[in-house]
């Protein structure tokens, strides 16, 4: 599964665990006759302001959501892994634009089968609950905290099985450090994190100085103490 | 009724249409047996961290859920209206405190009752939908706006039918002012819109200074053109 170059999708998440590893909760939005799209990385799924009649379940890879002001600053609203829904509108029309960040396979899922189905239903709400929360964190993140904490919360969300209530730090003895592949550029994550795109690029260059991280490569970072990391995400 | 000191509620918003002038498209929460429970203003209804066991709908006033970082710093993820569904959790505890505004009613629900009935996992499903959007847009807001640009989008937020996509002006002739109570303190709206207590007292005073509000008590504000704030939410 080379289009799965995201370190953390959904089964190796224990924040989202419960929308991605029991499926069987409510069945599969595939069961239902759901399409599955191919798409390279960096294709764009549909614009904001596009009729929205279909709802997508992001089936592998990564997908971005992001918004534009009429000026042309961006602000990247959500970043999806598998197993997360979107394309839900309220209207007619598609409020964010979505776009891949990675190679991608999305189901397209017409949303009156799933309303002919009380397990997809469950399963729909407890998505869209799961989304629901990390958009309060994102909020806190944008509306709170320091570049440092913002760029350290970023680069820790892409670790699996790590920062989250329940995390017992590394196991005894083991090296703690971590190698990250950024399916994002810097522009996009400082779009992701509110910030610009200097300002992304002066704190990686400060992680690395204090020791914290390693860039091998603009795409290849290496975090050398994945609990000094989460020191400075802010919620400690 | 008198705790409906906020004055856009759910039904005088265009964009909340859906989720609350039509209930009966699937029934009301309260038909289920739903107990209602009214509540003084700024009374906490969970805290985060609480055991997670209900949903709740808000009734009748105000609501806002907020995050807290542990040194303090806090962030009010949402400001809920007539209609608003919270207290989904992913976990087995709320990740947000929910405390009131105004005075309120608010619907507590037991979430198997509504997996019971599709009509009601249809309008769940239809709130949840307009509540993340509302989240996207205020990820726009605290990610991309400058701080007047913030504080205009929440005056704007509070004037119903106007705004929003679709908004035709003022009617023909007609003065194009508005009085606005506000619900929350200078600092409730900072830890709001991501600023600090300061930044929003000064916002307040360049409006006045430039004629675009009346300032007539700390939560009392005359919107001298609704059209003139609007202008400078961002958006045009």
């Amino acid at each position: 599964m080379a289009y799965l170059s995201y370190p953390a999708t959904g089964e190796a998440d224990p924040m989202r665990a419960e929308s991605v590893t029991q499926p069987a909760a409510g069945g599969s939005f595939a069961d239902i006759g759901a399409k599955t799209h191919s798409f390279g990385s960096h294709d764009v799924i549909f614009y904001e302001g596009d009729p929205a009649k279909r709802l997508y379940e992001l089936a592998a890879g990564t997908v971005m959501l992001f918004k534009l002001l009429p000026d042309g600053r961006r602000q990247v609203v959500e970043v999806l892994r598998p197993g997360d829904i979107f394309g839900l509108a309220k209207s007619e029309e598609h409020e964010s634009t979505a776009e891949t960040l990675t190679e991608a396979q999305v189901h397209e899922i017409d949303l009156r089968r799933i309303e002919q189905s009380p397990g997809l239903q469950r399963k729909l709400t407890r998505c869209l609950m799961t989304q629901m929360q990390a958009l309060h964190e994102h909020a806190v993140l944008l509306g709170r905290k320091s570049a440092v904490e913002r760029v350290a919360s970023f680069l820790m969300y892409l670790v699996p099985n790590r920062g989250g209530v329940g995390c017992f730090g590394p196991k005894d003895g083991a090296e703690d450090g971590f190698d990250l592949h950024l399916t994002m550029t810097r522009q996009e994550i400082a779009d992701y994190l509110g910030l610009t795109i200097e300002t992304v690029s002066r704190v990686f260059s400060d992680l690395k100085r204090r020791g914290i991280i390693r860039i091998d490569r603009a795409d290849q970072i290496h975090l050398n103490k994945v609990c000094g990391l989460c020191q400075i995400t802010g919620i400690h």
